[in-house]
């Protein structure tokens, strides 16, 4: 593995980790297709906890097979693979080294009534540290819910999380989910995105993950500053832009995740306001294994020339 | 120990597991009447923590002894023995070596306010790790109660578990029972059944056990997606084989418990069901104790028989 | 201490427990007048937690004094001495060897809010196995109370000092006392008595102590069973024997409380009940210290007498 | 140091405790004014705390100081010095082995919601035995609530606190105040009273500070019992003489505070109640550091003089 | 770094703190343009966390870049620079040396709930004692809510951190913020924040933050004192002085926060009041950075000036 100078300049940013940290982000940002060019796509696969097995998997029975999306990962030349602890177990021996993988730590699911009565949303811790390690991880994943009832229990949960997998060398990943005391349209607001992404940061995540912004201003006090200050939010790259100065002017990685499985072309377009508004990639999962294999592959063949500025 | 091509196989799906670990599966699945085939049968005894000793044993006084138990299973050939700590340790040492043992390391009972006020449904954690070594047993077995507001809890508590048991070569069964958040008839429910048993195999364990599922559909945002997707639910062995596959595409092991204490008849066409739709076999307690010794032995002998093809 | 074939034969029932604990089992069924017949009489003095100094001792003011219970239970060669920590750290060292003792480990008082609002009834844990090991005790004590609120937790409680206790080679008594999600007259009722100290046995007590049941059936789906199977609980003496029986039929020791202060004919009857009923024993405590001296020596030398046949 | 027979007399009560621990108690036993006399005046500073410093200190200004209360208590001949973690470590060194010093090691304050609703009472805890290690203290203080609902919590705290004071040789007070489920008057009762100190023994104290008991009988079942059994509780020496049979009969030291800054007279007067009544000294905040040093000394001098038999 | 007579004054009040403690305090007493005057000005950037990206920095777009504030406070001469975990992370490195550090070990936002209900006011530890070593602070930094219900917590967190700390030769510095169980003016009250800066103190705070405090009396019983004691409160410097006092009377450094964003004018009058009232000087965070740097350096140079009597 040989870094590109892209990866070296991110690599600088991140001048408080150990060689470890630093040999496992140059992992993420070296793989695949992308490799080299500070651009990421990852495939998450934690759908069936968040909803379950059928529902999540019915409409493409291969997916039900954990070695189905590992192989996706790697015949569309992701950056990584990340999923819950026995998504892992189940395959990490057969595809060790072939992709780097992120053990997605935390888990939801809609079962619980708190999805409801959204101002207790929560996740269990599903795995650990030293699990990362037995099956060769790079990363690990963590979801916050900013805004909820428990959000401060979250952030303690990564907070020790997180000071382990610095000290094992590993990366940590957060996903920054705003909920709970806010509307609806506001947990996708961009004064909450950004509000959010900023407290990843805060909590000292190597890469962010939040969903791609709303022009929508909600939090009151915020919004008198935005406009004050003539924030640029008109455009769903300004949005991107703006998320990626909330990430500490770009020294922190931010990646977008696509949301409800959707038609192709917006996922193209929502990939070249990623791409030009700086930001540095695409965490989307359901729009990949939802879809037939071929098609997933094509369309990630469309998102990596995207952002390797061919389409 | 010699291990057939089947368990074999089956071991190969455990592929992230230390050799204590895959030696103790080895154990579970070559023991007794159905060693080699795979298929298991398992008699658990908790049973007198969940409804009390004179509610579960006076119709059959002989049970109120625990050796009992040990030595039916024995007898019929089982493939493994589970209990709690106390019934285990008053026999541990006279069946040492003579079946694979499982403690059943979390324990409810019915004086709980919780059993009618369902939502708060919780288990107490009654043994240890240690305590399952001590006790030379080959596995670990946890209930997990998803819907329920206690079933992030219950899930720290396997994660931690089973990480422990992992890493000292135990196996991890994890029994799923949905209730809480949902109908009574929901916890049957074809949707409601292989989630939870997908989430069992999310959170890592070796060996789910579920109930049976009916042909109900409870969630209404799964249902849609089932009907969809034409998933087959219309027998008993067409929602086994679903099942099945939630565990990823079965490369994990689930068991069926039996339910309620009923006819032989309804015995062996689940049985049937089970072995046709590629489940791996039957965890069946109430039926076996809660009847005559001799009755129990013949019931246990046409299961086996059944599993293995001959009936 | 040579082992009387009646201590070697009860002894045989531990098969799990190491020397240690044998050898403290031993300890608690060689002492005293009653000294390898396998039936006991236990001193517990925690009256003063449960109700106040003043309440409990002002009828004998003697007893205001900790050295008091040490040699009352000497004088009258019962089994053992069971007190909280404050009371044996006052004698341990000049009674040393004098009486097995046995460390009441948690305690509730009647100060608490939870007395009237019994469904949150809990007790506090007041003292540690390092406690127990330095005061030179056999034993330890521990209440749960099953039906309350708090029963998972207290059952945690004991769970995880009932394993250090069981590798210190300390023997491990449960209290198992009913209350809470039942009816007042539920909480002494066979089938509910019968359930506790069966889930007490399943908790891997050594010894389990309950109150004498009544005839009163509470739980509904209980009461069916012992009908349907004509569980005979006509008399003292048949109900005795279905605790013994829900003690894993014999194999744990069984002893019972004597409840409030009362005639010494009433604590005869009930003495010969638990004899023929095949209970192991007495824990007396205010019908003990709660009478002079003389007349509480008298009544305990009956007691003996009762338990050896002699009255 | 050398020890008096009375000191020599009282030691031997803790017959439990190593020698580092009566080292302790020896010195709180041995120093200042009444050394040696088996009686004892402790200044105690957390008034501060408790009612923030302007309330506390501004009319004697010269008590903001830190220093001003360790020579308050020198110049007084005073037995020791407790104060919280701050007011020790700022003087520890100054007055370095010039007075024994006790730790307080948990400190409630009257911004808390649950001054007003007292179920709630509770306190936080302030700092740990280390602390009390390396400031050179010679005993831990801790209050407990009897009644409040966070009771067993507090006494779940000192019995770790005190286990781990007691096994590096410190000596452990426990200031009981009981509060919450019962009226104002009932919280000093002369059972309450009795009642908190005996419990106080039981968890395991060394010493015990109550306050002063009224006449007054709060619990309709122990009162019943003192009437029956006639206890005297007719004066305050009477009182404080039942108190001190509700500590072990005497065999653990009780002090008792002084309550609200009230005349001298007042005080006095119940200094000899605690004498005549064997109480084994005074606890006094308020009434020295809220009075001018020259009265306050002139008052403790008086108060020496009192235990001494002088006045 | 030689120590100034003023700062080797100032280190004899922490007598109980180990060498390493004592060269960290010395370290942010000795740095800047205020080294070696016994008074401070330390530059906190934690607004994002408590705020959001946007609302804090898209006045002043630079500032989004941690390393902005490294420089600015370097640049001005201050103290030390405070900030959160990621914070320093990114830019801990680069600027390693130039100018002591100080980890904010917790955090609030106000997306919570909890920011409306003041009662519950609470934050989250988002960074451990190895963060602050690793990244080469000088200090911790931790807020406290006196009033909350959540204030027990919080001062247990810094118990446990403070302590930690302290063990590594760190200094403390409590944030300490009254609300909750108060009026809104009560917050700033003298009382209030009187009672606040000496619980900090007595939490066992090397250096203590408050706000500049009112001439509002909020608590009755406290006002009582306040008014029989003739306390003068009746200008800036007065109320100071009184904080100042309630701080050990001076052997505590106390600094005071700016407050909103406001005119300079008004720090100025401030400065001056702290200043002369015997305060330690000033922490101003969105003072600074919501000001263009080259306005924000003028307003810092014209304070520094101002404590060193030349403004």
């Amino acid at each position: 593995m040989e870094m590109s100078t892209s990866v070296k300049k991110i690599l600088q940013n991140y001048e408080s980790d150990n060689p470890g940290t630093k040999t496992n982000l140059a992992r993420l940002l070296s793989h695949g297709r992308l490799g080299g060019t500070g651009k990421m796509i990852i495939l998450p696969v934690d759908q069936g906890f968040e909803h379950g097995a059928g529902r999540s998997f019915s409409c493409n029975p291969d997916a039900y097979d954990p070695h189905y999306h590992f192989q996706l990962a790697i015949d569309a030349g992701l950056s990584a693979y990340a999923a819950p602890l026995g998504m892992l177990e189940a395959g990490a021996a057969t595809f060790a080294g072939a992709i780097p993988t992120i053990l997605k730590m935390n888990s939801g699911n809609s079962l619980s009534r708190a999805t409801t009565e959204s101002l207790m949303s929560d996740q269990a811790v599903t795995s650990s540290i030293s699990d990362a390690l037995r099956l060769g991880c790079s990363a690990i994943g963590f979801t916050i819910y900013p805004g909820s009832d428990h959000m401060y229990d979250m952030y303690e949960e990564i907070r020790e999380l997180a000071e382990e997998a610095k000290s094992c060398g590993l990366a940590v990943i957060i996903w920054s989910y705003a909920r709970g005391n806010m509307s609806k349209v506001g947990e996708t607001a961009i004064d909450v995105i950004a509000y959010g992404a900023h407290m990843a940061a805060l909590l000292g995540a190597h890469i962010i993950k939040v969903k791609l912004p709303s022009e929508h201003l909600e939090v009151e006090a915020a919004k008198k500053e935005y406009l004050k200050n003539n924030v640029d939010i008109s455009t769903l790259e300004k949005r991107v832009r703006h998320v990626v100065e909330s990430c500490f002017n770009g020294r922190r990685l931010v990646v977008f995740s696509g949301g409800d499985a959707k038609g192709v072309d917006g996922i193209y377009e929502d990939t070249r306001a990623i791409r030009d508004g700086h930001g540095n990639g695409s965490i989307i999962g359901r729009n990949c294994f939802q879809r037939p294999r071929v098609e997933a592959l094509k369309m990630l063949d469309k998102m990596v020339d995207t952002y390797l500025g061919k389409a």
